[in-house]
């Protein structure tokens, strides 16, 4: 029988929280193929809806939690492909705003349809979905202090769809 | 009060899993920047080393639940940056096998320091990481039937550092 450390142990429900995310990443993206849309684009989608006509490739990379120039690059994709549209902002010429086109809005509508999420987070009931959340938050919170983040300023993913 | 639906409840869980996710791969990358090392090419190199003297890139892309076009590009830039050697296998020309260099083993020594993943995931008492281990296993379990894949074929994650 292998012995397992304390840090194997660790690191083993990295993993494992790494391979559902990946999991569950993978399960959404087959279900937008139909729409062509990547999984990542989606989410940026999400992002700008929440976020309004205030939204910056800045203030998305914050609500996405991911680095500003990693957003920029998917910005540039979904400009390309007629989703998002960029325009500087009249007040302060060097900001840049982005807001879906008529397409986006479309490709958002699509996107709504979260039915392989939902059916995937179904398997938990609503007392393991708030254990779930809960213990979540706890990594959440000690994750953040470790990068020197203050738990505030990074928004808690929260997202009303109608 | 904005109302949550059911899917609202759901995609901000599946939110919330996602950037929890992404906050720990950052502590970890901060931590092995130091060494210069992506934290990918750390997960790779703790494939190969579970995987042993077998290891090919289907079977780590396999290992980390990644598509192997990804892995395969990964392992390029691990192979140029003198970590992994490619060579073919002796019985089946066509079959690459991935070995670390020595260069790759010591960096896999530093990247064994898993101070981060350890730091964050002990904010969790041990009944809490057993709660979250069963409450990911079941989401594991009900994700991969969404793909149509079979959970005895995905390895589990398990790693054993000694």
């Amino acid at each position: 029988m292998p012995e397992f450390t304390d840090v194997d142990n660790s690191y083993n429900l990295w993993l494992l929280l790494h391979q559902v995310t990946d999991i569950i990443f993978y399960a959404r993206e087959q279900e937008l193929k139909e729409h062509d849309l990547p999984g990542m684009q989606a989410e940026v989608l999400f992002a700008i809806k929440a976020i309004g006509d205030k939204a910056t490739p800045a203030e998305i990379a914050r609500w996405l939690f991911r680095r500003p120039h990693s957003v920029s690059g998917i910005l540039d994709r979904m400009d390309k492909a007629g989703l998002v549209r960029k325009s500087k902002d009249l007040d302060r010429k060097n900001l840049v705003r982005i807001s879906l086109t008529e397409k986006g809005e479309k490709a958002f509508t699509q996107a709504l349809k979260r039915a392989s999420i939902h059916k995937i987070i179904s398997a938990l009931n609503d007392d393991q979905k708030k254990q779930l959340q809960s213990l979540l938050d706890i990594l959440r919170s000690k994750g953040l202090k470790e990068l020197g983040l203050n738990t505030r300023k990074v928004p808690y993913p929260k997202f009303k769809a109608s």
